[in-house]
């Protein structure tokens, strides 16, 4: 069965000052694309460089996450450092998932161009950045949703079907 | 009061072959653009890497610049070595502005995939590259120019306000 | 005279396990665009960073070729590492070029998303990711071949001249 890691990156979410509903957010959106079967594991931690890095890889590494999705600290502030964090984890990068989110954010909204979410494979591990806002969540989302089956189709993840209701998932790669 | 750089990066400027028209360029936009008071300080550098990141760094560390504009050495030629080192002195990245002025240029020009340009944060600084030509130096600012008062509120510079009536800043983080 | 290196990575091209489909899908494209002479050496190389590096700097530095196209290994699968053994051997990125590409595909197919090739200058040399099928061969290089005569002008290419019947190049540092 397909497991899925979602980081919420958030000094004040991490310390319990305020609910995360990032990571919440995060969830909703897979469970409406997502058909097939799939359990997840979610980690809560600080914006700090060391601590995004470690949770990404004991998901990948230790939990077997064929996905994993962070969200939150993707900006220019000082304390954003989700980018960079998961680059140090990277082996490599795949800049159009970036490129596409931030498209279609523009469309939205002007501060669009300020973030600077990445997303790249980690062995056998897709790793999405997504914003920190719910709104933006759905959008950068919808935005890549459809390349994940194929993308796991390549790395050898096990199978992921969406809701062709919702979207088409182009499979040029799938083994019958 | 807000404080903005301007750096001119051209061999034959800098040696007074010809006259500065890329600086004066992005001067008259910025013009057009703030309602609010700054002041400026102005560089004319030659395409050296060296000379470049020194004239940025002094910019933000000595005269407290909270906005940094390049113009000129961002192509392919030999001599061009712009981006190269601003990334020297950046801290982090801002990817999506460099790639929304590429797409707005090439709405125009096909020639606009080869502009390198990129822009970041340095401390509290943020830094934009643009082209030398004074017609790309104002379709590529207003590509991104909406974005700059919310990355200052981020990043925690002066205040910054923008002709409404030529565009419109979306600001969700200023504090009142 | 231009002359124009196409190397087709692909480790079951190069052990001859097939044929070699996408280089001569890259020299039909090419030889549709270009009117003026040029000649090609060709190179298939398994997907291995050192080899499809050492395949470059044969191409740019013995050879002597102002531009050189590579093709297959720029998706997200393990063997994929053309985008890095790029990489290794530009002086200067060329993002634009890979953003316009991505762009143009993306609206042909959301896994658009996954390709992750990249451009830039070596030396006196514009060398080119493109994917691997024939398919995108064709709609990538047409994403981008009207900025290929430009760039040529600023390296200090020999001269190249397009069917202008099938595209318009924008050359505005053509010497005359």
């Amino acid at each position: 069965m397909m497991k899925i890691g979602i980081v919420t990156v958030s000094d004040r979410a991490s310390r319990g000052e305020y609910e995360d509903l990032s990571g919440p957010a995060v969830m909703a959106e897979l469970e409406r694309y997502i058909l097939s079967k799939w359990e997840t594991h979610v980690h809560i931690v600080p914006d700090e460089r060391d601590e995004i890095s470690a949770a990404l890889v004991e998901l990948s590494e230790v939990n077997g996450c064929s996905l994993i999705i962070t969200t939150g600290g993707t900006g220019p502030a000082p304390r954003d450092i989700t980018p960079e964090a998961t680059r140090d984890v990277l082996e490599k990068e795949l800049p159009g998932l970036g490129e596409a989110m931030r498209a279609v954010s523009l469309k939205k909204v002007p501060t669009a161009v300020l973030s600077r979410q990445i997303a790249g494979i980690r062995g056998s591990t897709l790793i999405i950045n997504l914003p920190g806002s719910p709104k933006a969540i759905a959008e950068c989302l919808e935005a890549v949703i459809a390349a994940v089956p194929d993308c796991m189709d390549l790395i050898g993840a096990p199978d992921i079907t969406l809701d062709p209701s919702l979207i088409h998932s182009h499979r040029p790669h799938k083994l019958h």
